[in-house]
């Protein structure tokens, strides 16, 4: 049988899972404990490398770091792509301890105290503002360190984007300032002591629809174009992201040729003519590192009941939540899973393959068809290099958390 | 307009939430960061109380370390309860840490591995078997260390319990030994050098419905009579709980008194009688610390957008996720919030309260009516005692993790 693209992408040696070219027992050893996640080096530039062939060159690539904010991720990938999106003081202080130019740093997020706005004007990143009181703590801030911050408007577009797993403009928002609140505010920005650059414009993200994501960048762009009418030069353009990864069956991969055309035509025919001191930026989590890992797991027992086959495994939700359909998911669906030590084995049987928390809740694979596979055997979850280790609840129950490495 | 009755329990001063006495201004400075989680001592000892005078004396009360596993929680807790259930070697130092003794500490959950039966054998616990494998695991630890285990069996029953927020019993399951194999493994248990000391049944969690739980202790009752035909004297019976707290406005409280005129009847009835010389125990979290506890965070931003009002709070769903309606629920519903230092101010506004992650998920609170609250006000989520801090994903987007006080 053959393998699915998601699990084919990592390779196999003998039978077992490779990741980043080390076969997975001999990964779980030189880990030396179990649950781990693994993210995939090289899988990680290929896919900065796909993104850099098929979108076009001027595009630069930001990457949100709060999708997989593991220090040697951030490390590698500062030499892959151009900018990063930080959506706290943490994830700044990661960022900025990679040889990226702060300039290259936007910080994103509702809620920016005091404290971190002052942090990310003495550090010289790019602050997107999200709200008058932002505004106005950013102003203050300048004033008191004597530097001028670098600012830029995140909007709360007048348009929705269909097809997202999580709508994040459009309507009224708790994101962004409302479009057509922005000339008021870029007025008083043009009052303070800032360094104007531009936009950014998101409006959802896990999107797998390239009609819906192109229909969004051209509204995006429209609604720039008309802000830019009364802003000052703008240098700083991020159109968002939301590219979506197949996480089920049904699941088709995003077409991300159709994206690269139509951003080429956006490019050529409305930004470059009239913003063409732009620097444009498409910001992608998920989309970069999400398919590059995944969160290995023993199995510690088997047993059957009333007719179902359950293997009992070392990990679980507190370790990776959305993979139990737990976290935002309306209906519960499997993630990608393969018995990672028998990965050219035939399917023999049927299988639940439950966390060993004390809870009904911790279920990573619903009746699943898999090899046969008994205790001490590694049951690995794919999909699971975004929003894994750190959108799940690590201490729930007290058992000790897993290890990640880049390989 | 009088206070809700969850709210009403902590009492006011000066129109302050008080927590431990204190009003939460106050409070707030001497915790010195927001958001934290503050847990009042008194209730939890009232709660203890009323268990103690609603249910039969010879009830022993257990406290289930995994809802709330604050070390100084579960200290107070041990002056209070008769017993602790630990579901991790983590939760069993926790508890081992307190002057309980060792055998009135008992370990369940799936996927027990050597190591933590092994650390359960040398501390001397009850440990509840959940299969045939880990059986065999107590029986050899007992074999290395020299030691006697102390056993139970947790049996999944053969019947099901209606109303439970979370079904842990009947049909196929990964919690405990299915009925029909319980001879089979006293058998085997007979033949090995353990110590057997009774039964654990526990059918479902966070139920309502006192109907529903006499009819599931009946039947529980029932079934371990079955059990206890073919096994060694028992001295340990554990009915388990489920007894639920109410979240919702729809919700109703626990008629606590059915269930102590049930119980009063059971052990009447049928385990003095039968099983005379059997510990009955009553496991519960949630029911003891959940309403004891509140989650407390800071508006750091006020915004409008398109007619719907927002306040942006410092905490958010990786400190309280069920708050937000992401751990395990079909729909959202707002948990009790009040605005803390404001709490006899009549409702000034329809508001919607999210957090500060980047995530449309972090909605605390959906239009809900509150007093107008400012910028520097403190925001109340009650119900938070219970899988509040240790159920969320704390390092989700990378802000400080809260402090957490007993006061």
């Amino acid at each position: 049988m053959p393998l699915r693209p998601t699990i084919a992408a990592f390779g196999q040696i003998d039978g077992q899972l490779a990741v980043g070219g080390v076969p997975l027992e001999r990964l779980a050893e030189r880990v030396g404990s179990t649950p781990f996640f693994a993210y995939d080096r090289a899988l990680l530039t290929g896919r900065v490398k796909l993104l850099r062939s098929t979108l076009p060159p001027r595009i630069r690539l930001s990457y949100a770091i709060k999708a997989n904010p593991m220090p040697a991720v951030v490390q590698h990938l500062a030499t892959q792509v151009d900018c990063f999106d930080v959506a706290s003081a943490s994830e700044m202080r990661t960022a900025l301890d990679t040889p990226l130019p702060p300039a290259n740093i936007s910080f994103a997020g509702p809620g920016k105290n005091e404290a971190s706005i002052t942090q990310a004007v003495a550090a010289g990143v790019t602050i997107e503002i999200e709200s008058a009181t932002e505004a106005g703590r950013i102003v203050q801030a300048g004033g008191r360190l004597g530097l001028r911050p670098r600012v830029a408007i995140r909007v709360n577009p007048d348009f929705e984007v269909k097809g997202s797993g999580m709508r994040m403009g459009g309507g009224p928002q708790q994101f962004g300032i409302d479009a057509e609140k922005v000339p008021s505010l870029l007025a008083d920005l043009a009052a303070a002591d800032v360094e104007f650059l531009g936009f950014h414009v998101f409006a959802g993200s896990q999107n797998l629809n390239a009609d819906f994501l192109c229909l969004a960048q051209r509204r995006t762009v429209d609604l720039i174009l008309r802000l830019a009418d009364k802003s000052p030069p703008v240098r700083y353009v991020n159109l968002g992201g939301g590219f979506g990864i197949p996480y089920f069956d049904k699941d088709q991969p995003l077409d991300l040729r159709a994206i690269g055309a139509n951003l080429a035509q956006l490019l050529e025919t409305a930004i470059q003519p009239n913003l063409p001191e732009a620097r444009v930026v498409i910001e992608l989590g998920r989309y970069i590192v999400g398919e590059c890992g995944v969160y290995v797991t023993r199995v510690v027992d088997r047993k059957e009941s009333r007719g179902r086959e359950y293997l009992v495994v070392d990990g679980g939700l507190h370790h990776q939540l959305a993979a139990s359909g737990n976290f935002g998911q309306v209906i519960r669906r499997n993630y990608p899973i393969a018995v990672g030590n028998r990965l050219c084995e035939d399917v023999g049987e049927a299988v639940t393959v439950v966390g060993c928390l004390c809870t009904p809740l911790d279920l990573l694979g619903d009746n699943v068809r898999l090899p046969r596979a008994e205790i001490g055997d590694l049951i690995v979850l794919f999909q699971a290099g975004a929003y894994g280790l750190t959108a799940s609840p690590t201490a729930f129950l007290g058992h000790p958390p897993p290890l990640e490495v880049l390989i």
